[in-house]
């Protein structure tokens, strides 16, 4: 059998472009999609788009994405820009019949989402919105015993994503403006636990929720002007699941101590498990099936042969960290594209998560609760 | 100086009871509050309640909890039977001019928690609530923190409170009855959390949020019928405190896995700190003001002379047990009446523990924001 | 039936003896060993002793052993001292027909333990060392689960006691001084940890080890004159088990920052389990016979009615302190002594704890193995 | 500046192969050295080879090592190879003047080591042995902690490294074979937990210890015979440091639950610290001279800029992997190179090590302590 080459274009160089370079160079040593990908163009604006292409292994570079977006060589479109570009992107892209990986949020709006996943299943192409915790080895081996009914009844669901890279001193960036941010801790995590929340438990009902700026004005580093802040440093909301399970949610950019905390817990009626995505090799699992003397939270290392995409890396106990999330993802992907299947998280679960991101902020600002 | 000794009488003597006899020996032999508590009376409607005198090391024991009240001779009534009858004992206990110990939650309802509030203050009389997890040496280490400005402002609260002992297999019992239980996860153990949320970061503003009941009927250990449960298996309500903090609350009675599992964090812009009360004897602190390289949350072992309480007990690392909790309880509250001074947590925190519980109620029944 | 009342003369009443004290009143209240205790007489040297003797509850108190130990009435002695004086006080109150029950280490020497167990025997009295951590639910667990062979065949014991009580600005104590102590970390701490090793993994065969002071002198609180240490601030061994597990020890009371981490772990064939005093409260357990997706090491909190002793305190959840291992000492004692059946650990578990730490002393003197 | 490129040659291609070829392609991305490194040639004896070659990207490969050793064009021999031929290769290669770096242990005898030793002084290259866990960013600032003398003077070193991949369904590998794998635990894990050691705290002067078979045979795939183990299962010793310092180590491959539990805890006069490799973005650490009641272990997620490495990376809290010591070790080989200087751990350390190993199996032979 041939196997298939899928010549791919990165749109963004920048953090997360260095992170998708990483995983494709991953992706072909360590894994079998079943074709190789080949890493053609990325595209930056910056002056340094030269030089990271070149480091970061890319054949060449461009500096106007459309270029990139109708090259007929090109299989695969893999969109790592700022949320503000998104769906022009998105949208060409799938018009030029190319296969879209997204960073999350899908796009600044609901609408916008929308528009994108439309013209997706409209094209006919495979789409995918990059919530790279699904791909956390330890939360599909939750996804997998919670499938199993190993949990039971699924009573709870909470989720918390903290970081503290905002204090009084941070300079103004982009982040604090909603023109270009779109949201705040609601978007850039919030966007997360809620993806984590649908895939582990289901669909959610309804929410009510609150929003907060607690540091209203940062200093610009260019002009020493203080600027108003204008998306939220934290967030919190409740939900309810369409089967019944109550969630919780809360996100926070200023919580001091918090370096990159996101943790979610799942109760149910025969068990339990819990994730902290700073010991991400790790998942704690509870079951009430067994002899009472020595039940107890265990605490999986989840790092051997049996468990989700492990046996493509290290022999047991040696862990792994948090760019292979990305290699996972790509897995899927290029599999998806390969297989001509379905793969998830896509576009709809970009649309879901922007929807409820939307009316997590209307019920802050209406002060009710928010049918979705 | 001729110290003073108190005579207490103890109405109720299953579990509580047990536990606040317990409190009463060790409080004469670990602390020197300036009095001593003399056991006069112990008060039970079981046929059990002689041994239990004896057992408990009680001088006498009644039936009858008005023979108690009436005594002339007795200082302190503590009050440990099941909510409904609260009100009215403390309200005749005050009547005589009895300084009051009752536990919680204060009342059924918050007009009984006012009357009661009312009544002690015009008969000059101490009166407390038992909030016990406030004595715990690390919370009471959590208060002096946050008390020092060493958190800075204080941003998130959170608490949650989950234990396991109800599931589909778990016979009918009293709690599962609103007319007796007044409430039931929101109540039972909600009330806690809300006290220390209080006590930590200051009084609530607003509350919103949802109580359930997921195991509907639960069978009767005498007729064999099943029973419908009209008490919440589980609440979640989110807060606003007055200065501007966010509180996210959640409690649960059945939360697989979890055998007493009330932990709180609190996020400051300065620090952050987290309890957790099955390893009660342990404080996690995080200050932001010190050397970033070795920055990170300590564990605290709450063990040292230095530490609340402490110096009564062991030397450093002999770690106390959960009723010990109770002993500084009444050592702060017999030192309340020796000094005739104020002491919390009062009928006051009782009052408006009853008050923001009804509010979350009613938050759940019409579904909006409740403004306390 | 009518009840026994066993009466009791404890020799000793500062840190111990108030633990001991303190272990007396929980017995009766909270424990059913077929007796009552009766708390008769305390015997103390210093001027305290007679309010000593009121606030710890004793009917009586004397400042000569001697008459509490030809006390007809009393039936039990408990021998609080500090070790110099074990041997002399055993020996009499053995010939006496006293049952006892003896502080650890057991004596001086192995010499002088060994006079006490044999008087012991001829007599026929019920003696025991009080090796109080055999007592830890948690730990009582650990042994039910190595006898129920859960973890296969044992390949190693470790365990490590340390403390930081010592450092360089430390006042000059009697721990200090050979001829009082007998020994440092060694005796004191090592003795627990070397108790632990034969009740759940066997007996001893051979040791290695090395003994160490670190700092030569502490400052004598009175004469301000700086005094030789002679006692070891901290031992190692490594040991032979007759059963063919090694095993590996070390304590130390100069461990800045562990305050009394006394930890053990055993490795089995089929599983592991491991524990630490400072959250005495839970067992960590891996059994390797399950599936391979969800192996772990569990935290079991052993708090629950199925785990050793727990069912006589408190529901499921709250955590006991470091003294109720006292009070399940003496519970298995007098039961021992109703039931006129062996108990351990005795002045046999005694004996060859003295024999192993002086072969220890030797192996560190004489640098060699030296076999049991 | 025109950057220099260094052609490098690995020798090997199974598991280390992919390490170290998966390091070289993150070292030319991530991280500046002062030139980049080129990965010429791979060299396998396998059928597997070619494919190897270009799955993880070298230019060409070789089967006869000696052709890569010998080609001119080459700049760096990587020795990833089985121990036996490491000693053969590398005295080649030194002659042919390259530089090296070689997997650890890093020969079969300490004579060998030695003339490796000898031979690359001679030649004037830069060598090194790959003991990658002195480049855990958290094992690095463990040293920084300790050369700042924070800890004050190094009491106590503990290391205990165990793993659970051999038990009694085991099948027959050579590295049960004492004459191709030299040694079992103490040599592949042991090995590691000496050099951390020496790192750490200094040299050894003296040491005791035993090692141990445990499961006598396992049945060769291939014959279906039973074959005898000659290699240790678990090895333990106890040292003198020449700075005074205790050392205690344990190794096993047959600790049930433990997947690759290398930890180390260093104990000092005014600090402590705790690493664990499971969790190796975190390090535990205590200061003693901080204010009493907020003293205890402090969790440092080692993953901020100004950790040792991690501003290479990725933002904090997003937690490295287990592959990428090998990048780090590589850095610190590349920029030896270039800016000419010496680098450890080097073959110095690697004889040092291999002279440890064997003055432990001797001491276990002969049942004595033996002095370095």
């Amino acid at each position: 059998m041939v196997k298939q080459t899928l010549n791919i274009g990165l749109i963004g160089h920048k953090f997360m472009g260095k992170a998708h370079s990483n995983a494709l160079k991953n992706l072909n040593m360590f894994f079998e999609p079943g074709a190789m990908v080949n890493m053609k163009t990325i595209c930056g604006v910056e002056d340094d788009i030269a030089e990271a292409a070149a480091r970061y292994g890319w054949k060449s570079y461009e500096t106007d994405w459309h270029k990139v977006v109708e090259d007929p060589e090109i299989d695969i479109i893999d969109i790592c820009t700022p949320g503000l570009s998104h769906c022009e992107i998105a949208l060409a892209a799938a018009k030029a019949g190319k296969h879209i990986i997204c960073e999350k949020p899908l796009s600044m709006t609901a609408a916008e989402a929308g528009s994108m996943y439309a013209s997706a299943v409209e094209q006919g192409i495979r789409h995918m919105v990059n919530f790279c915790y699904r791909r956390v080895p330890a939360v599909a081996l939750a996804k997998e015993i919670i499938s199993s009914s190993r949990l039971g009844e699924i009573y709870h669901f909470h989720a918390i994503y903290q970081q503290d890279w905002v204090d009084e001193s941070t300079p103004y960036v982009w982040r604090f403006d909603k023109k270009i941010a779109g949201a705040g801790a609601i978007s850039d995590k919030g966007s997360h636990v809620i993806d984590l929340a649908r895939y582990l438990v289901g669909e959610l009902k309804e929410v009510v929720g609150m929003t907060d700026i607690f540091l209203a004005e940062h200093q610009d580093p260019v002009s020493g002007d203080m600027k108003p802040v204008t998306t939220d440093d934290a967030a919190m909301f409740l939900a309810r699941f369409e089967n019944g399970a109550t969630g919780n949610f809360e996100t926070s950019r200023i919580s001091t101590g918090y370096k990159n905390a996101l943790r979610f817990a799942v109760t149910g009626s025969k068990g339990s498990l819990r994730f902290n995505l700073e010991r991400l090799n790790e998942l704690e699992v509870y079951f009430a099936d067994e002899d009472k003397t020595t039940q107890g939270f265990r605490t999986v290392l989840v790092t051997d042969a049996q468990h989700p995409y492990v046996n493509h890396w290290w022999p047991q106990g040696h862990i792994i960290g948090w760019e292979h999330l990305f290699v996972h993802q790509y897995y899927e992907f290029v599999r998806a594209i390969v297989e001509n299947k379905a793969v998830q998280p896509d576009f709809y679960d970009g649309l879901i998560n922007m929807q409820i991101i939307e009316a997590i902020e209307r019920s802050a600002r209406e002060r009710c609760w928010v049918t979705l």
